[in-house]
């Protein structure tokens, strides 16, 4: 890892506190960091990309806010697997002229939540952006051998559930894009605070209760047909049960599009055999059944009565803007 | 892992051998990848940036030499540490109007490289990029537990070492922004066709005989501060003792300043306990003793006798361009 901004990751460093544990053996300072991952564990690694104007936009996103979402990404993806994350390491490419306010209050949001969930920033890379900040935000984890919960092991019968409400941050970007001025944070928490669901993951794998796993990022309709095509399964599910988030002020009812196709809720979307009593509350957190695994490939959404085709129609952020 | 580029993905996907490795427990296709890290062993990892017009250009590199160079960054860092690499990761951003031949050519570079080192590609991200091409590339890699080989090791005393000779990626650069149709890749291999120097890290961490290393990335002067630093330690080289590259047509040695200054030759800078006896060869490739690591943090070279302070001068990749 060469340091060709010695400046930034000199703030970057100083920002971290020293944190001592006892599997990082050597952080930030080396050609690779080094970590001891408990005996039995299997290791995680997920790394997602964060750029601006695809993944936010400055004039529409405080820098703590890009800071915390970016990081939100990858450790959603540990979660997704019932993981427990241990290390981050970020790979940030800055514009020349991006105020150096702008960068110490990014990583304030991403530090902040590194923080909350006691993972160290172990190393990254920093480089000058031709166009853009860019961030490449990588999460290395562990969980107990061979106990990672997978896409690809749904099976016929299964039910199928979520995690909280669904298209809160689709929600918001939609007001975003007509009246960037009038979206306060805080009616769009999903959007402005997402929170990964890492005690979730952790308690569903514990309870041996989930048989397949993801995370609601790119939209439920395009996460749930990952899981179907990796499991070589097919799904129903029920419009009418998608718990849809309540956002804005005054307080409305996310549309049923927005729970169905909108991403970046990182809520989880599991599958429980039909054998199983999955809780309606896990951690204070709402759990909804909202369909079956079938035979055969199909996607299937029933309304009022009425089944069709469900198609994935999922997130792209904001493709349809550029 | 979200998959915004399905397509570049199922390109990617496709040229990668299903390669059955019993430490991969999942590749790509899930929200992390799953690996089984060899016991009693440490995790390393590494994250490098490749930025276009920053690391390379389109005009002067094909993109299978940008492809192989990216991935030899990280190889690099792994080897640095004594290690063995177990699996790729790639983040890789490319602009809406990039030729899908190019995608390929550079896949073609960076996954043959892959494969002379038997390291599956596990995992990454994909993305439009708002400009240029821009990879990360993450190396995940495995060392006999507290076996790997820091930068802040070294003592006073020790003596300080190079692997091959230095400064022929740089002489390369220089050609090309002078008359980059002139250059021809196969009279400048170092730059154009860098080998990590996985084997030897290995070799001599198996031996024991280094007491610390860093590979040479930014250049020898900054690479020894960067040892001197961490190890909080000074050094002295004997100019006339760094091996120097030969390069180009009719074929000439590289400048002492290419040499001393020079980046990106991949090469290892290691430092060992004046008791042990090093080969001059190691698995076919010159070792050469070129001072020693002194008390106190300065850092001196000496030329035809003469002392003088050494200041890290290294590489800035084409920040004198730009």
């Amino acid at each position: 890892m060469p340091l060709p901004e010695k400046a930034l990751i000199d703030r970057i460093r100083k920002g971290i506190s020293s944190s001592r544990l006892h599997y990082l053996v050597r952080g930030i300072g080396d050609d690779c960091a080094v970590l001891r991952i408990p005996r039995n564990h299997d290791t995680l690694l997920t790394t997602d990309f964060t750029l601006e104007e695809v993944h936010f936009r400055r004039a529409w996103h405080a820098p703590e806010i890009v800071g915390r979402r970016c990081l939100t990404r990858g450790l959603s993806d540990i979660a997704a697997m019932g993981g427990n994350p241990l290390a981050i390491f970020l790979s940030l490419a800055i514009p020349k002229r991006l105020p150096q306010s702008w960068v110490d209050r990014f990583m304030k949001g991403f530090l902040d939540l590194a923080r909350e969930f006691r993972v160290p920033l172990a190393g990254g890379d920093t480089a000058q952006s031709p166009a853009g900040v860019l961030a490449d935000v990588i999460v290395l984890g562990s969980v107990p051998r061979g106990r990672a919960i997978l896409r690809s092991t749904a099976r016929a019968g299964d039910g199928i559930y979520v995690t909280g409400e669904l298209g809160g941050a689709a929600a918001a970007l939609e007001v975003l894009r007509k009246s960037p001025r009038k979206v306060a944070a805080r009616d769009y928490p999903r959007h402005f605070h997402p929170v990964p669901r890492i005690a979730i993951g952790r308690f569903l794998r514990e309870k041996k209760l989930a048989s397949s796993m993801i995370d609601l990022s790119d939209g439920l309709s395009t996460d749930l047909a990952h899981i179907c095509d990796e499991s070589r399964v097919g799904a129903r599910i029920d419009e009418n049960l998608i718990p849809r988030a309540t956002v804005g002020r005054p307080v409305c009812q996310v549309s049923p599009e927005a729970a169905l196709h909108g991403g970046e809720d990182y809520e989880l979307l599991f599958t429980a055999e039909k054998s199983k009593r999955v809780p309606r509350r896990i951690l204070g957190v709402r759990i909804t059944p909202i369909g079956e695994i079938t035979r055969g490939r199909a996607m299937t959404i029933v309304k009022d009565g009425v089944r069709s085709k469900l198609e994935p129609q999922g997130w792209e952020h904001f493709k349809s803007d550029l």
